[in-house]
């Protein structure tokens, strides 16, 4: 991936790679660059808070962060960027109820842009960062039409294969 | 309010007027122009899904949506625009837990990106909008570092007169 | 099924079949003729609208809609039909408990009947449509009662089986 | 109301009134005749079996039923009648999620059509009624599409009177 | 067990034989007769109703009822009997959080004694029926002080056991 | 109350004193005598464990302890008396549900019967408590007899009165 | 207090003054000097940032930390420092469930020392403080035993209370 | 492990013995002696009451316990010892929420320093004793600097392995 990435997607711990890296191929999916590492608000916060001083100095549009329990990751970035943060809760042993309150409850002042927790938040991560930089970017913005007829594809061929499977 | 609106604030209903109202003030505060409205997903289907199909068209960047209990507002504008939403979770009698799983839980493909429950949330909404107009922004994305600025003053404010007030 | 369909029953997504065909299984055990479909209140909006408002058109009495997380179908299929509406909350990450919420708590004027999360939940949604029909339909009122004794029977049979197995 | 009662509204208690006169006056809206009264599945358990045993032989179609904590009282009748029963979960020390588990999370076999929790639950459980009704009557389905109208036009008032107080 | 019963244990379901069988064993442990059987509030609400009016007739001094979801086993009994009655929540799609709240938050007039959610909870059941028999019968009495001392010397092995294990 | 107190109330600070005393309004309705106390697990546990372990020798048959938050008390006392102990959970921040929950779930051998959080558990905890001393005391399982038929007389009159309300 | 701080108090916004409050009452009830300061880790995270890697320095033994909703306040501090960090959830929208949440449920690590939600925890922030400083400091030890007793006193004192107000 | 042991570990259940020992290995990596036993507030109370009088005098200077379900255990320690308790919350039936809300909703008076459910939680009460015994001795201060920077590098390390991985 040469070009410059646009988005950065982090995680508190590697183990959280399986799902975080569904945000990534969305973005791949969008055909927008994105960089990838681990780092953590607890274990790491110094290079957390440098890494989200930072982003946006380094052409970076929209930062990702998924982690999980006390989930402090997305709010800790927000808090040293200027830049959208998008929040992943990572599921836990209360099922991701915490990592999700932890990720969305911000005070006024420092929005996290949270999505749904596990999996299809990973994935919707990915998207709503391509909706972010395709407010300014024809192209971008071209895609997210042709994902929306693809979603809607999706649904017409699963909804034909049940009435063929119910025609036999 | 002549130039065009940027932002699109929808609420499901008028009682959600002054917690959405919030979300207009933080507009306000980055001189971004906002249109402001009631529609909803299940009283009004058709304003609502003409309203999500025509706001891209009409220059409409962010769209800010307010709803409690099954708060499917969002989700729904999603569904049928490209543009980043924005999810508010009204309080509820619940206290607001069902419109915020109702608001974030969204299936891949579809992202809502949601924040706080209530005012605080319906503020942030308006200051994430401004960070993702503030991607190809400079003059709001400079508004952006001063908000922050402005936020680390307000607290070195009210440290000093915590310690003023003890001090005598 | 070569009858015109009473009832219709609709799933997010074809991952919910196993847990939707109980509900054409408690259909089918009354009688009653049904279709069944793939449609998405998030992927596929239009299909899901059309479907809506055509559904009373068609001879079709009662909708059953299947959704989890964020589910939406049921309370936007409610907004554009006049039909009663069962909604089944699909088990989820947090257990269906966003299912439920999202399913049941819809704002005056526009009800979801809603039933159990999962299995259960399918099937007596079923039924719950069997018993609309049947408040004007004699055969299948009777065949309601026949139900009812049948679960009564049913307990009658387990509580002999342990009183069996006990006694040797 | 001279008219025989097509609906029945139970509740286990006299404070519960209040909430359950959003079904009644939902039905009233509808030219819908019912009755109303206080049982509980608790205090009164033959009075309810019986009420539930006679009330489709009376001509009673669909059965509203309001509870709270422990909500037991739909699911006692809905086990003693084949008539649809609608459960509205009164709020609670626990704002109504007892309520509302109580009464939705029915074995399979029996089910319950649950609203939302308080008023507007309330308000909802006669609209669902009347739509139960309406599949066999043409009468009763014209107001209900006349609702649906009443209900759009509701959000378009609002959405005027919002713009009208922002040009000032 | 030619003895007269003095406990009566019931179930929603054979499904929960595996759980309520703990309670039998407690009883077993005591030496107190009791009989085991399958009702159901929902499905069987007549064999339910005329096993609670007759419980205390046969001689029955604490019924145990188990059950989950939309747990009204327990309820129901105490409707109909002036017996104490145990609730036991039976585990369910969200971890018997349903099963606990629809047996404890009875309305006064009509408590029923909720133990623990699942094996834990039945075993408890037993003893708690014990414990009741126990106010009026010497000899059990004796035994529940042996069972609290048994109790404490598990502990001591437990605590024995781990030293020695960590000694090598 | 000269008698010699067969029930003992207990609760872990005075500000739960309005809502036991529900609890021993229930017992006088049954002319049972009582004593009642303020202790605590934890701030006072060696006047709790003596009362405990002395309760027994006393004459006391049944105990019952209130408490909320970490709601030990009513554990704690289980944990030193063999007699049976009534739960009852105090509301607190979380609405009681961590009261409940600290109350209910006791590992297997330790039972507490918990009865629903506040006022109505404390009126039934008494009615629980005279149940119990029923199942050896004829005059009280008479009186208990009596309870019901007034509950259910209690409904009638509530039914009247709508009755009568509405016929105006 | 001329005295150097062995405690420092720092909480999220003014707002929580009033809880934070009883942790100071706590410290001054031992006779332990301390600092209290406002600081947020989402709207002044290099002050936080700058505190926490100073407190030790400084002579700070125990670093106490209140916030409410995505309460990372503590978590953050526990990041920077290596001296033990007590989390307070101050109650928000949701009752203090998300800031509890939010404050305990840290990754391995990095603990946070969490205690209860709202003036309760604050309390016994400032006592847990004390144990702490208690471990090497036999004054403060003696004063906590004495504390102890203090405690049993005040339950005596309000049996008495309560016991003379029912002999009248 | 000759040393005298300056930490306690205790737990209700030999169950949670392969939790627990995370607590262990944390004290051992810091070079604190410890000891580790099983013993239980419900089912051997004397022993605990024992056990919690004595650890001051027996030179303890931190006592770590951890409960499950309704999880008395480090409350219970608290209310007879004067020094810092930590609890951990064993996971549950209920994943470990009631265990959490039982061991920290402590009422003013008695604090009980909870850490997160499960695993990480009982590794964080080994490192949380560490900090504390840290507060007065310049030896484990020191190895809790180490500490954090381990943690530190641990993320670097994982970083670059991410790194390696995607730049195959």
């Amino acid at each position: 991936m040469a070009e410059k990435a646009l988005v950065a997607i982090v995680m508190g711990s590697d183990s959280d790679l399986e799902i975080m890296n569904e945000a990534a191929k969305s973005l791949e999916g969008f055909g927008i660059a994105y960089e990838i590492d681990v780092t953590s608000a607890h274990r790491a916060p110094h290079k957390t808070a440098e890494f989200a001083r930072n982003a946006a100095g380094r052409g970076i549009k929209v930062i990702i962060a998924g982690a999980g329990g006390a989930a402090h990751l997305a709010g800790v970035i927000a808090a040293e960027s200027t830049l959208p943060v998008i929040g992943v809760p990572i599921p836990s042993v209360l099922n991701g109820l915490d990592s999700l309150l932890s990720t969305v409850q911000m005070p006024a002042g420092i929005p996290v842009a949270t999505v749904a927790i596990g999996k299809a938040g990973a994935t919707n991560a990915g998207i709503l960062a391509a909706q972010i930089i395709a407010t300014a970017d024809k192209a971008i913005a071209d895609k997210m039409t042709a994902h929306k007829e693809k979603l809607a594809k999706g649904v017409e061929e699963k909804s034909a294969k049940l009435k063929a499977a119910r025609a036999k």
